[in-house]
């Protein structure tokens, strides 16, 4: 049996996904929607798709799965769309930058008893995987406390950012859905402060540029965020977990393994470029997992519930930031 | 245009050729030949191609390619078909265990006009493949000196070492390619020794599983490669080339960038498993440019040639762990 | 010319620094101090010095120099009564537990025109020092955000946490005065959080043995600080400062640099066991320090101003832990 | 009971060992001897001792123990003169570079009935002991193959090169005392070959400065060791032994633990200078190990034999060079 797959949004994201998609053995990517006329029917000519229009592609029957690819101020809409029309949801993170619309998609979600689930991708990152499962087979004892690092190589434009959500609820929304997977527990106190360090622009624009997280769950466990838009040295994207037992360390992925040596020093290979590198391999895994899922019927690594819970935390550093106080949820 | 390929070979290494050449935009797999008919099968029909035996094959003139994955003993003699067929060639590592019939094929190649590339996946290899081009780009000036480590993680079954040619024709091969690609030079002396340490098998087999050879180029560049049939760590392939101006060390490459600290240490993952994983970028990358220069013309990474030189060290360094003494070329 | 010292103080510390003081070309112990009479007694033998009552060294016109490396409930009256003798001192911090009483200390010091370094070895780590000249010379730019993990490898008895000040006062005085030479700036926000996870008899103690910090300076710089009482691998001593150019990370000190590979894996050495051994170098340098500025007039790196503010933001970073809420200072 | 040493040779290495004696518990330098009568002044000065001449020194009955730290081709005479009169014997390597005469010093300590140590010093830096020792513990299983870079940072003055006996008792006497400790087996077949790549005036001077040397032992063991004058990124000392259960990789030792990541990459600290400060604390282990034998009676780790040893190694290495051919001992 085939399962068929229309694909909304053919921007970067959209063109990983879909050829991903149309990879896996027993997927077919039947159509490809995106308002860009130009985008919609290049990405489906490289996977043997059709262009169709949002309208068409909901209303064929034959079509199980949606896959929501497309800019964030549509993913609330396009879910609510696909769940009304019993398809199975595929959709990128965020599921909206407004808590209340990202709570009624996952009661819609819920009300028409389809399968959904949240990209987050980094759950599937080989390195940070490896880790959880050494946590889950006890190899370090009990988490106690989680440092996250993650740095972007560089700021977006400022008009990207103006309609981000802000640094929390655009760069840290993963930071808070690994902190949640990590620690395994639901968090309870906020700390947030952030300065604007790499760009006025960004201040300008309400918002800042390097930032500081502190969360704590309701049985103890700590975890602390650091993040900035802007690393010399590339895209760092690390964690380390403490548990009663020792330590778990993720480190960044390198292009190669070779290590330089001369007058100047010892040169090693600067991390992997920016996300759709370093991700890669975590991009396959995850709409692998979301089929081996629909087939086995076990739940998703990353629920729609996720997808919300990580909102809230972002709502919650966001308040705590611009107040300068601690946020209890 | 598409390019049409017969796969010769079944098995483990030709199942991996023809994924990655199914899987390449503009070709296509059409036939698979092996007498063991189940996998000729299996392997046709996940790449879409048909079965056939290697006359049809090499008698359809549609078939522009084929793909050599077979046994090491019918090397010589499907390259010679398929150069009198003047179909382009694409042949797994070693040509033949004889010189002299490896030389004959590159001949027979000659003559017809084909094209012929010689698998050393290792020249494809992310990390080894940057260090030749930041060797070639100067950064470490001339190279004088080169240190392979090339260990198994584990000797095969004795029958299959009989049929081998011995470590250095078996295993050896790919480290006297990477000599004379890193070393940009021609070997003309070489001295080899070596024990049987891991398995008195292989001593009854009259091989060895632990060698140590030295190679002196025409210009006086040095190689040292240290090889054995058990590392209980895993595969290690590694080297290390000195220049004037400093050091490329190329290490090995893990599954994961997790680090684990406990009361026991500090823990790293171990190399990646085998061949397979460890040069599984390698093989992809290889038949790509096995089409790219197809299509520019431009001549292969790793040319029958090649094939040729590496054997001839092969049986150089044999010779020498023989006799106890060195053999000038 | 010699210079005369008195250490007060002969156990852990006192053995270490007396050593260290000893070794120094130009310098001469001349007395120990001690309660314990065997423990000065054995010192004193050990660095060629006599054992001798406080009042007798300090009022010996023959010492230029005081070495106070007693408990920490003794400092502030040892330096009162060493400067009102116009000696010079070195004393390990803290200066003492209330910032009051290590202000008056401070001005104290100020009025008797005496020099008093205050014993922050972190700063003359080799490691540290290196990333903090780097810095100094501009490597990475202008720092931005630091981020120190600092661990003990387990928890001292509860009898001595009771009398501590508390894991801020006790423990973190080291990050807060590394955040401040790092950062090279005066903080302004203070957050701290933290659990009781390694042992209930802390927590009954009125003490935490996990906690996260993070300051803000007065131009925008963040730190965010981690630590817990029990590393099951050991000492755990980094920092990683991102600065707008570049990163600077200061990785542990180990006792060999040994790479064990086996079927279970490639291991590395844990980190130095504990502050004496990490240290050991550092220790050894800040006396040197001390008498490098004593000759030269050139002020210490380390100065009892930087004891009173390392006080004050530990003082502010258990406020903000007991009533959950930053604290601006 | 204090043990009096009289020091021969107040050059860069006396110095070294100089000032470790002195630093020792009940050890006494009492005698400074050198014909270059400001750097035995200077250096006597520096310990508390005296200048004296070798006659007068070898002629005192309280001095117990002879440092020989002198130019090497005074070694054997001294070693002559300090064994009739009964002295113990500290020499630095090498004995002599005349195997004879090697042997006969060998043969006079043995017929005085002193002890003689030789400085291998090496076998005593913290990373190759702690190799050593877990080897000795069955980490790895047994030996079965040594790899040994050893590379200067740059070519000592052509005048020096000229008395050193060639690189391969100059500079890889350091290595095959390496091999004899690691592999714990006696060398029965020995192939060199090496070039002139840095500076043809060290080919003009009948030296090479580059050089590869396998070696096989009588019970199969395999040795590689690969050597360069100059190595532009510093001193490269490390070894790895391949074991039946694993692989002990030793790696050189660095100034600091920063690594410094920006926009050219990543990058650690070159090794530590030179042989003074790798091998620092070896040098000051290896005295303090000589005066623990010389009271407890138990066995120097480097014993005259294995001085002797070596050099007929290096004669073997040197042999072989020039003949092109592989020696068998």
């Amino acid at each position: 049996m085939t399962r068929t797959v229309a694909v909304f949004g053919a921007g970067r994201i959209g063109r990983i996904h879909a050829a991903n998609l149309a990879a896996l053995p027993g997927v077919q990517v039947r159509y490809v929607c995106d308002p860009v006329a130009d985008s919609a029917a290049s990405l489906a000519q490289s996977v043997g798709a059709q262009v169709a229009s949002i309208d068409d592609a909901v209303g064929d029957p034959a079509v199980e799965i949606v896959a929501i690819t497309s800019p964030t101020d549509t993913h609330s809409e396009l879910i609510n769309r696909a769940a009304a029309a019993r398809k199975h949801i595929f959709c990128e993170k965020p599921i909206d930058l407004s808590v209340p619309r990202a709570v009624a998609c996952a009661e819609a979600v819920k009300a028409a008893g389809v399968a959904c689930m949240i990209g987050f991708q980094r759950r599937f990152d080989p390195t940070f995987n490896e880790a959880k499962q050494r946590l889950a087979a006890g190899e370090i004892g009990e988490p106690e406390m989680l440092v996250i690092t993650s740095r972007d190589p560089g700021a977006p434009p400022v008009h990207y950012l103006k309609a981000s959500g802000g640094i929390f609820r655009d760069m840290l929304i993963h930071d808070f859905d690994v902190c949640r997977w990590i620690l395994g527990d639901e968090v309870e106190w906020v700390s947030a402060t952030g300065s604007c360090l790499v760009d006025p622009a960004i201040e300008e624009a309400g918002d800042i540029d390097t930032a500081a997280v502190t969360l704590r769950t309701k049985s103890g466990k700590l975890c602390q965020i650091n993040t900035s838009r802007r690393a010399a040295y590339g895209y760092d994207q690390r964690f380390e977990v403490l548990g009663s037992k020792g330590l778990l360390a993720c480190g960044n992925h390198r292009p190669s393994e070779v290590v330089q040596m001369d007058a100047s020093g010892v040169h090693h290979d600067k991390p992997e470029h920016f996300f759709l590198q370093r991700y890669r391999e975590a991009y396959r895994l995850e709409v692998a997992h979301f089929f081996e899922c629909l087939q086995s019927g076990a739940p998703f690594r990353t629920t729609i519930a996720d997808g919300v819970a990580a909102q809230k935390l972002a709502d919650a550093a966001s308040e705590s930031w611009k107040s300068g106080q601690a946020v209890t949820l």
